[in-house]
């Protein structure tokens, strides 16, 4: 579109109705990532199939509501996170494809069909308690069109769940590692299986936890190099970013 | 100069030796500010007389002189901040002007003149020990073409001292207040002259003051509106931004 | 009024009704501000048209209707901060002229018109949740006669939407922006305008923003000079701030 | 009591029915106090007049009213700090005569006649919602037998209604000085007035007052040495120690 | 001197060669203290006998020879607190009769004699490497003219050490308790005796004691109501305010 | 049963079935802990009368009540902590022998009797208010069939009744001891009475106790060697080492 | 090799020279890894190519020169991170072919040469005091067979130098990003490019940026999504992630 | 000794050369220990062979030197803990059979023979760097008689070490496991081998390890119940506890 609006001007200078030192004005006051930022359009095309993100915690449903229904216009994929019940409910008044991933709090709007077949993305919890921010990492995922696998309450005080399922983790291209209180299972899977984790400390716990630092710390100081890590319930960074990289 | 190129690529649009999509093409991969930021060159000649600064801590000696002699070939001020005598000394060899400020740490060339002789910036300290911290401030105010009066010393333990200087701060238009240990002097310079302030915690002090922490969170949560923050010991950082304000 | 009984020793003396002793005595028990704040009232003088302000957190509906009873006596401007629409409803039964901002809860009473047409603050916010503290600091500068611009979620992850407002932003002579999270728009703005930039920390966020002290953190450390902070989701004083030094 | 167990001990030596042997092996067994602790009793004759106190946070309605009648028995003053109405309404129904401070939450029971008329206990607050803080340390102070006085909201944001008020500061033997957010208030006091002062953080405020902190640093770090401190709201802590030094 | 002044011009009031009007104005722009803080001149008075006081780190030895050779002229009594040997070295060649006490760092010039022997203030410390902050709260108390004692090393590791020394802590007025580490000392003592107690952390320690903010946090929430706390390492603020309230 | 499995495998080996390479391939693949983990196994064997403990917080009903249904299916004893009355007395309708003690919300099925009736677990309080926390390290003790004594509110405010309680605490073989606010009590009782203290800090108490960090801080620091601590407000941890060491 | 072992245990058993229940006894009882692990191992070997790593800091020269001769001796490359000129010098002596990253610190030997050719992992820093943890970074990506671009100091005070360099930003696989002060860099570049971003804090900064914390903090609350973090000042873990998702 | 003055008393009441008001008040001025902490004393005599320990950490070498010869006048076991090699030597002078532990920084005088030879206690460490910490409590716990034995470098990065030394730790009784930097160690030992684990953080690593801040966390907040923390760096405590419970 603004490409146009570019050759427009540029039309005119060649048929010499405009002058230069207009076009270059003309130009310089154009929005700016008409001109400027075509290759970031061009990165765009190559995130083809990524989703529109609605952070819905601390917006009314109103808004979020009226978000939803602007994005939808484009076929793309939405995703709506931290999303109430009540939000879905609304949406889905507006959108009847609209469906709502309840223990991660998502609405996903036009998913995606997995096109990432061969590599899985392993969502991993240690606790009972960590699977919905887990959950938000694994619907974010597939949303994003890949395949994902989970595998739940394998945390260190039930280790031999996690070397029970050691196919499993081998068969996975990239590890969501989701712990909370300690958060000693990433640096523990990392040191037994060497696969790229996407380490997320969530807020569960209580005491020296504090809402999530002491899992954070931990996993920041992990031993075991091929650990990197999101913010405290971030479900969301960690399914986005696994998806970034499972090619 | 890039607005050349820009014309010289309209020139081949008008006289057809350039193709409309050519040209759009080499627009898009020109150094991006030459186009989108022309208005902000366009804002850069209004700071003129701003200097060129150097944040010397963390750099080598010759980091540092190398850095110098390249930005004085332009006709510029230059502020070298945290600059230890060994740097200075170095400097002095390559740019014969070179003149330090040693309280501050503060290597200056090309110094302008005052040129707004009516409105003072006051810098004041509680302590002996913020006098650094002020002077870098006053410096870089100074080097920025201020007048810049002085008032240290005059912390709550001796506040007749303050109040003995009523005129001194009723005569400043903008007040640069430096303290350490429990950094109650801006709250109180607020709330009785009503200046506008910009406090700079600094890291003098011991036990409790935690480097800086409690002045530094005593003049965020000051009660009196008029009082912004800077962080510690960025004397710099008020100098600049009282030079921004001080017109 | 003060003036008057100091007068009164002064004929008592000069007529020799009251002993120089005597009126030495008297001078000293006088209330304090009357003698030695004479020049801090003419300040105030010179603060006309500066808002009375009620912070009303924390108080009760009767405590906040109390005390703006008491100060509308007087003509002045009154911002009530911090107030429930309660405390408005209440208010307004009392002062059929008192308006609300719902968005940033704060009651104005005889509020001015603009008395600065030519200079705008423009107030900037990096996400949609910033917007209730922004919108303080901006029904502040307008209740203190400011003309106030509003450029509302142009955080970095949409940093062409700034981009976009270039001509906004050039023509503002202060900005407030207000941003949660990484906080990391008022270096971004700083680095491309050069503008004085009061920055305001919100709480908005979650994990490891700590109810606004990584954006805190960031605002302090921007390594742009002309970056100053307020405490966290204090919009208030940014709005007054920006004021004092909006001339 | 004990000490005619201890005579029973020592007749039954003298008659030679006990055995020095089984004398110090029953003296060893005896409870504690009895005899190391005589001195401590002794003291605790010294401290007549003070006060039994129970902390009502944290138990429930019962507990609170059955260790309030237990205490009654004796005769001595009694007092409940944060007491809810609830709590207040019960023990009321058991003791006709005990009173109520509302704002404080302080139930008091056979409250002594002030018997320290001359030297007063100032308390002072910054704002007005360190009030319930205040009283909490000026309820605890009169129920132990001394004169209160109270001057409220003279925080340095209005300084001139603190130095109006000298008389009243200079009258006092010692101060208590009650403020949140900045914390300010007991350095500037201390700085003008040169009396013993114990200062009392509230966890009034917002942002990066951080419920106390911010004005606990403040105070630890007074540059006035005339300053300790209690913990935060702590207004039972700073009128009990004002009562043992107010001599 | 400047009561000279103000009747100086009430002469000329009287004498009618100053008008009242000129009088007035006069009388405002004269330096503050002189009217206004007469009474607080007059507290001065009250405060005899009380040490100037300089405080040496962060201060060029030059710098301190200075300020103690200034503060000389007049006979009172000087305290240099955290001052070096090399710094007592200095300013014994100027002031012969300068004492320097070794453990805690402090000069002292014209110390009065212990003018109030009865009551006595006990220095209290939980260890060894606790004495230097104490030796200064001691040294500072006498040279406030009071009589100290100490009693060092009687942490609760070695309680039966502290209860051996019933006597001392019984004839003492005021305690001050200096406590690295785990800092319960104060809790311990206040909880047995019951006399106030001025609560001086230390940085004493490894790990955990976070260079005093753990016994910091102990004694602010000791369970105690007869401790306040002064900041970590401030055993000259302990001292000073011990020897404000032993009367 | 796995073992099982393993010697078919060598059956196969033996009777030539099963060629070697593919029983090694089958060993490898094989879940984990029966090979390697058998020794684990034997040592799961030996904490026979362990409990099996379910953590109910930021679990739903159903899931607790799912969980526990499943465990109760061997005879061993289950604790679930952290339980509601709610989370009972569903328990409670599906398995008739449950038990529920309130004070530590703890549910309690098939509890052994005491098998270690020499050795006392003794738990000790500082306050009311660290009944809860205390009695959870009890029950859980109790579970796990040890002989548990308690001794509530002897906190160093009254000291005295922990030295009157002195044969309790010699009788004890263990000590787990229950302290918020300032947290000193596990020092004291560990400088008097030299046994193996768990400290458990609890949340109880207000500012700068923060939620506990204040008492973990105090106990971490303890100058009495003989003291280990476990997480905040963590009286099962307590209760379960407690257990584990007292043989 | 342990293979073998397994396989004459199996022979032995096909022999019958083994009972069935001794073997098994002695597969418990083989090291633990060679059984279970097997998959692991086989992970290994995708994992050729990876480095061996020691961390010198906090080693003694003797210790890495042992450390590094033991690996030496396969074939396998060797990073040595964190190690100073003088351990280079003496593993030199021993391994001639060792080579030294000055400004990164790192050791290397028997380095791969790029097996990635397609693929770059850019390294880019916002200050010049950024570059030795970039190096880290970019040496450690380099041993692993990377094709490793850099991009240094285009912090956002000089946001042009960015987007000049958009070509080498878009031809990257991954990003690693370094920055310390505000740490805003890694956030602006994935709001404009959108690529997967590694971000590293660094300890350079004064005052609030608390060695590294406010960096970490900002790329942690990232607004923008494809951002993970590593550890403060961990070059080496971000170099080491970088290579195992650049396929 | 004590006891005999106490019969000396008893000796003149049954004589009644004494009365028995008398001798009760010598009783109450008694050295308190003498009667009441007879039991303490008691207690003393089981904890024989007990080491009395010096902390040399901030004393001087004389101080060292001083106390260890009047604790070696009994021949008791002695250890200096946190001793330089200086203070070694200098005591060595003095009593020629000190011996030093240079890796812990520990002197050990009359080191008892192991007495309890049939249960270990099983130092482990993560790392090499964390060996000088695990040595103190080694020699710790040596020289109270235990038998030790040590297991270093096993940890979560090389998890296979850890398993292939399975016999070491199920043969121990009690594990000390020391780990610095994400300090998970000790969850996953207890996760496996359910011993009972004393945690020791240590202050290795470095960025947000925060000096051991990280480890700590991670050990407070274990999912494994059966681990117990002592503070950063202190393995002395570490190695003292183990004794204490090592029956």
């Amino acid at each position: 579109m603004h490409e146009q609006e570019v050759r427009k001007i540029m039309d005119g200078v060649r048929s010499k109705k405009i002058r230069i030192g207009e076009a270059i004005r003309k130009l310089k006051f154009m929005p700016f990532e008409d001109l400027g930022f075509a290759k970031i359009d061009h990165h765009r095309g190559l995130r083809k199939g990524f989703p529109e993100v609605v952070f819905c915690q601390n917006k009314t449903v109103n808004q979020v509501v009226e978000i939803v229904k602007r994005l939808a216009k484009d076929d793309s994929t939405i995703l709506a996170t931290r999303a109430t019940k009540e939000m879905f409910n609304e949406v889905k008044k507006q959108i009847k494809s609209a469906k709502y991933s309840e223990k991660s709090g998502t609405i996903i709007i036009n998913k995606k069909n997995a096109i990432n077949k061969k590599n899985a993305i392993l969502v991993i919890t240690a606790g009972t308690s960590d699977i919905n921010i887990a959950e938000e990492a694994a619907v974010v995922a597939e949303s994003m069109g890949n395949r994902v696998e989970r595998l739940y309450d394998v945390g260190v005080a039930g280790l031999h769940r996690l070397l029970n399922n050691k196919e499993k983790i081998e068969d996975a291209n990239v590890l969501v590692v989701v712990a909370g209180m300690d958060g000693v299972l990433p640096s523990v899977v990392s040191g037994i299986f060497g696969k790229p984790i996407i380490a997320v400390p969530t807020s569960v716990g209580y005491g020296a936890s504090f809402k999530g630092i002491a899992p954070l710390l931990t996993m920041l100081n992990s031993c075991s190099p091929g650990v990197v890590v999101v913010n405290i319930d971030n479900g969301f960074g960690a399914g986005y970013f696994a998806s970034m990289i499972n090619r």
